[in-house]
């Protein structure tokens, strides 16, 4: 059996080549590219393909094109984050952000390219089970778009006055959420037990995010950016606690099922990756280390 | 009979609302409208409808939602060709731009809405009928994705060494030809006659458009923008001919059906408002202002 790591490499690498192949233009292909790879920690296909697995996985193709467009939607949404317009971020894993390395107006193009090129990956699909394809398409929308997902949690920001509960949801937990329930629908499954799963994973991650960035100096600070900080407010040892509390919530969620041990093991894995993220300086047992991919950032 | 601007400004309202509805940040969900409302010609819709009725239009709902997410998309094109990284238009349709409006952040996020929204509107309608979904939502992401569709288009502009066929062919032409392929997929129909249809009606459009740059003081020129303008090169009176014969083509191009000869008089509707658009100071006949719809812009 392929390991899941390469299979969404593959994935991936075949959904780029058609977004970029011949009579592209080059400056756009070279920042597609750019924006893709090398590979993050690819949290959100990762997590779609264990919620598969623990279901059979019993359509591989649309798993495949499920996990690869949360991928390049999660990517187009970093480019866009990095842009002047919102984070105006100089770097990005180490290297000059996309927009510093081809300018605005390719990044900006760059984001477009990947959140077209997610809805074709997933619909070339439609002949495998149309009702599938179809609810994956829409989980997909609903943790991107608007009203409830990534598109409105940025545009939360931009508020006179924050909903900071519609606000967390929609900038991190829906694009979780859509990551569990594509995976159940990919393999068949009724998507909403799974959707509470992602949520708090989702949480968690927030958590996580808003403590690292306590934590730093070097990136763009919420603080510095005006925008909602948990662990600012509740201070480190509370955050800690709460991202347990969520890791466990999520533990608990996962609904009974065939690999139900085996996804559990991979939200511990997870979390000790979370919790690295966040606490740097705490002592990691070397065990947790085996989630880890190429690269870093979120 | 609904009007097919009654039937589209309906199934573009049922959109909008869908995007922006409970739970939507409102200075996002009044940006949203503001990109999309009121509308201008709606070019790329009504030729998707004109081409389905002429095949018999077997399955409304279906040519409902392509039309109505070519027009998403072609708004959410607007919305980003006008920002400070591409020609940063003060405004548009007589009223400020966007971006001018609401700020560069929000409008990335309402094109990202819009881009989303369309397929979501498209992939709604898979019940209806799963192959044409499918192959609507790959004709579409055909036409404004890449490597050939309009995002490729725009890239053009950025690059060193433009390829001035492929330039023309992707920024205009692909999505008319989209337009076309969408109406003839959704009533049942083979695409690849109506594309050329399409691709010539967007040729014409671009030379009427490079003609109106060149004519015009107010817009940010081509000229100033360093762009290819095919009006700049020829003079007036070439281009003006070569505006008719890419109409005469479209019209020689459309192929045999039920509904050739009223598809031709709207072609020759297109033809006289294109032609008013790229000479404004030429009389047009009064009968060609029937097609006239509310609100002016491309």
């Amino acid at each position: 059996m392929t390991r899941v790591p390469d299979r969404l490499e593959r994935a991936v690498e075949r959904a780029v080549s058609r977004l970029t192949h011949d009579g592209c233009p080059p400056r756009l292909q070279a920042a597609v590219r750019y924006a893709v790879f090398p590979a993050g920690n690819r949290w959100r296909p990762r997590l779609c393909y264990a919620v598969a697995q623990a279901l059979g996985d019993d359509r591989p193709d649309l798993t495949d094109a499920a996990a690869t467009a949360l991928e390049l939607l999660h990517c187009a949404s970093l480019v866009q984050d990095d842009l002047p317009a919102f984070d105006d971020a100089p770097e990005r894993r180490g290297r000059p952000a996309l927009h510093r390395a081809f300018g605005d107006a390719t990044a900006i193009l760059v984001a477009d390219a990947l959140i077209i090129g997610a809805f074709e990956t997933v619909a070339r699909e439609t002949a495998v089970d149309p009702e599938r394809v179809r609810d994956l398409t829409l989980a997909i929308t609903r943790g991107v778009g608007t009203p409830h997902g990534a598109v409105a949690g940025q545009a939360w920001e931009s508020e006179a006055a924050i909903d900071l509960e519609q606000y967390h949801r929609a900038k991190t937990a829906a694009l979780f959420e859509s990551a569990t329930a594509a995976g159940a629908i990919a393999a068949g499954y009724d998507p909403d037990p799974w959707r509470t799963v992602g949520s708090w994973l989702g949480r968690a991650y927030q958590v996580a995010d808003d403590l690292a960035d306590e934590a730093s100096i070097g990136r763009g600070s919420d603080a510095a950016l005006g925008r909602p900080n948990a662990a600012h407010h509740l201070g480190v040892e509370r955050s800690a606690a709460l991202l347990d509390r969520c890791i466990t919530k999520a533990l608990e969620a996962v609904p009974l099922c065939p690999g139900r041990a085996a996804f559990q093991e991979f939200v511990r894995l997870i979390a000790a990756k979370f919790r690295r993220m966040a606490l740097p300086q705490s002592a990691v047992p070397e065990a947790e280390e085996r989630l880890s991919a190429a690269g870093g950032g979120r």
